[in-house]
């Protein structure tokens, strides 16, 4: 599979390099519009053509696949010409800037038999992996609640807000995990260096009583990555800046009962063991760059499609509507 | 200072071992309903009269102050009677059950000349204390955000929700320290078990782009109790659950630089040294409960006043309204 | 059951506490030096008589049982004479001074049937009863080592080191898990402050390879309560400081294999998942006191009894001996 | 600079990505004796010649420096052969198996002119320039104990034992920081899976009542790096694995009185503010490679030199001629 990968700024350079490492594919071409970054590209790959033209990625006959790992705002166009020009593609999350942008490339990718995947790097961690199988075999019992905190001190972007940038993380592992999508949509923050906001908070309502919560701050002193889910049977507490031992499983629970002619619930809380699962210990990204070359040779629709980064993209919108009205009521 | 103590459930024997214990105070009677209740109190207190009747407390010519440690819905009729009958009330939090009985104790209070303190104890904890002194010294700048997580299993309560349970406590801290008034307040959650709300969030917009949020779950398996206080010039990371080291301020900031004719932001990442104050070791109740009696003998007025509990009372109140329409932004 | 306490300092008060709230024992008399703590004693159990003369509980013709919170260097003549005088005898930890006061003590003990425990506290942890439980199923396999760090800032002793105010917390609970004795010992420490050792560290060679560490400091800034058992099957991390999940098994290994005619060695790590067990949350010395009850009713031996505080003396004096040579390997 | 590579195992690609990286250096030859190894240089460093034979860079005239990170066993041989042959030497830590080796290549380097530096990797973290510079200034005062605690599962050398693997790591940290010799050493430990010692304790003796410990396992289910400073005025933890706050200043201390014809000391206990200090964030071994470039250039002799190197190395000698008396005291 020969590889075309647009954009070697912050992650470009961790996707060229998994993409080399892997057996079945190979770069062909890096496109960049930062001549220091060219620089570091050149230096560090000799063999690989490097460019400040993305049209010289898209248009080339030998590349089967391009990477498109820039700023949000480009994606739309970027795909769209690689789509256009018979190329699989894996882009960058948020898929898109808003949801039509979405729907036009998925329509494109199934009128022209191409792969998209999205990003959602998350989904091919262990830990996600886990808590996914957890979840799966009932582990957790009807899950009650989906809680998580992603702050740290910036990264500021210039073009999206904090939720744009970092909730995409929630979000996709959320769409994965719940297979629900959310009925409506809460979101507040405030923005206090810029015109976007560095602080801010969505809350979910799902099918069934199921509520999330995303917390998310780039003005925290702290680094903080922590994902709390509620279930009948157990709880669960994921803190992905633990070395070891990331995900807890607590044999932790309430029963409430309400006895007739009793004025007072009857509340029973149920404390057993602790449990840290074993995470397989694996590169994510690595992971998925390996199932987007299984995907293209084999057919499959990746977990990680055009439609999973659109789901994503319409929770964002709908947020970002919520917003701009300081938290009114956002249905989906 | 006599006093009468009404309530000797959960917390109301710490108010008696602390009130016993000072100087200038004692307990004459305690009223409470529960026989075992009773039982546990005459046992430990051989010396205090203890009665089902609160009347008994509330009539009787020899107590001066009297301690309302009940349920939030019985806190207008006994804290009025005990007003009506000459007392100086110390009540429990929230203060009533809504802005208009809150109103009516203060207006009777003033009237009577005697002092309402509503427990706010977490005023006096050396890491409250602490943090006050800083934001009024200007350590942290001006204030960006406050966000509050108080989460564990239970207790769940049966006549009130989650939000009135464990949010009183940051609202008045953050009423404490900010020293104004929200604007405008979003409030999201869901009800698991039963009739009341076990999972909550709050978002509180204050004047100059200050937002607070606070995150109250009975349902968490694990204890948090951790606040984030971000200010221009530094950061503040407050967790009550360190055993040392409870309050951390890092010299941290961010500077964003719109510079003419440049597209990018200029974001200047500020990183300096951590520092953990030494805070006082005191009991918390113990110092309010002293204060107490000093602010009816000198007749100051309490910082955690009936107005302070109204202020609370108001928050809590304009949070259920937005919480009943899942969300919507209702203004103070 | 009627008790006699003498000492009323640090954690007499803890035992009388314990003692008058059992269902079968009373506390009589108490007799301590200090006239501020007699004057504390008095006001908390206004019932119990108080003196300054210990002779007045020994000699007392109502006391069963006199229970020895003093320093050390009393322990022998206190219990001496209150066995004379047909009391059984609960003492604080370490058991004596010297072996041959502990030899005597449990001969004296013996010959008048009646019972010595040695308040060993530890024992009776839902901690080190789960570990003594995991032990005992095997569930470590074969131990390998035991490693403890119990250190902090004070509180300095005037009569002994730091050796024997913290080791034997440590001893007596390596004694009762292990149930076997250390064959030599090796003691190093500093003094630095005054005449007795503020930082201590001690090996115990025990039979079939298994080696025991103590690492004890008064002089840290920071309290670390961790303790570290490695055995061929599994590992066990027990952090007495944690809230919830002070012990932690660890399904972890080492399979070293040295193949005929490799020179490598083939070592193979294995790593699976982590289990913290729920544990018994009970306050122990209350359990201690209740078996130390139901012992002398029963006549059953305790597993605390002389013999085992005997166990720990004699470790103890092995390692002052090594420490007064600065870690001489001194034989038991 | 031309660098020749001997080892490219676990530590030598981190060696040569950095010496290729620097401005001044690059590295002509790579000899290594594992096929597999040799490939993976290869295939990392297209330009850089690799050879399975040591002598083509030890004899090689393009060369002028040499880094050794092979096991120690080899060190003297090839670090004799290098220094013969007039090329400057980096090798890997410990210095060399015994001290006779160690002052012979220290000879040879001085009479050859040539410059020897022992890769004491961590002299040139941001946490020991920091400790340094605090010992240096007297915020610690006089020093009391320095207390190491280096633990983890694996990895098991087949040729020498824990002490040799990871206390270097501490004697050199120590010899650097306290600018002192030990006056004897007391070592004990326990073979439990091969011929070498897996756990181990290691206390120092140094002059003026400082004393040092060290406490070194392969066998335990978490990784510990935690070293405790006291002193006089202040005291330290310096714990490695915190991702921010690595080292941890604490106003504490203790001040004890004897007063006269007062039996009972007199304990003053002193507590104030803990302090993180921010650390340098550099690659420790890049600016140690780079600074030996600087000091082959500028002929100033390494704060890391042989005789650094060799202090170690007689620690070290001491500690093995203790732990196989099973902890007899060993003057140095």
């Amino acid at each position: 599979m020969n590889f075309g990968v647009i954009g070697y700024g912050y992650w470009g350079p961790n996707v060229v390099r998994n993409l080399t490492s892997l057996e079945d594919s190979q770069v062909l071409t890096i496109a960049e519009i930062s001549a220091a970054a060219r620089k570091r590209a050149q230096k560090a790959y000799p063999g690989i053509n490097v460019t400040s033209d993305a049209a010289e990625v898209i248009s080339s006959h030998d590349i089967d696949a391009i990477a498109v790992i820039t700023p949000v705002w480009t994606h739309y166009e970027l795909a769209k010409a690689a789509l256009e020009n018979g190329k699989h593609v894996f882009v960058e999350k948020p898929f898109t800037s808003n949801t039509a942008e979405g729907e036009e490339l998925i329509n494109l990718a199934e009128r022209k038999n191409l792969t998209i995947m999205v990003d959602h790097t998350f989904l091919f961690t262990g830990a996600v992996k886990k808590i996914s199988e957890l979840l799966n075999e009932g582990t957790l019992g009807k899950l009650y609640y989906y809680d998580s905190t992603r702050v740290n001190l910036g990264l500021f972007q210039h073009d999206i807000n904090v939720l744009w940038d970092l909730a995409p993380h929630d979000l996709s592992i959320m769409d994965y995990l719940l297979k629900a999508s959310p009925e409506a949509i809460v979101a507040t923050g405030q923005k206090h260096l810029n015109s976007h906001e560095d602080v801010a908070y969505m809350t979910l309502y799902f099918p069934e009583k199921v509520i999330a919560h995303i917390n998310v701050n780039w003005l925290s002193p702290v680094k903080i990555r922590t994902t709390l889910l509620g279930g009948e049977k157990r709880m669960l507490l994921w803190n992905d800046l633990e070395a070891d031992e990331k995900v807890k499983v607590y044999d932790k629970g309430v029963d409430v009962t309400n006895r007739e002619g009793v004025y007072e619930l009857l509340v029973n809380y149920r404390s057993g063991d602790m449990w840290a699962p074993q995470l397989e210990q694996v590169e994510a990204l690595r992971q998925e760059l390996s199932y987007f070359v299984d995907c293209i040779s084999s057919g499959q629709q990746p977990i990680n499609d055009g439609h999973a980064g659109l789901r994503v993209v319409k929770m964002l919108e709908a947020a970002s509507e919520s917003l701009s009205k300081k938290g009114s009521l956002v249905y989906l």
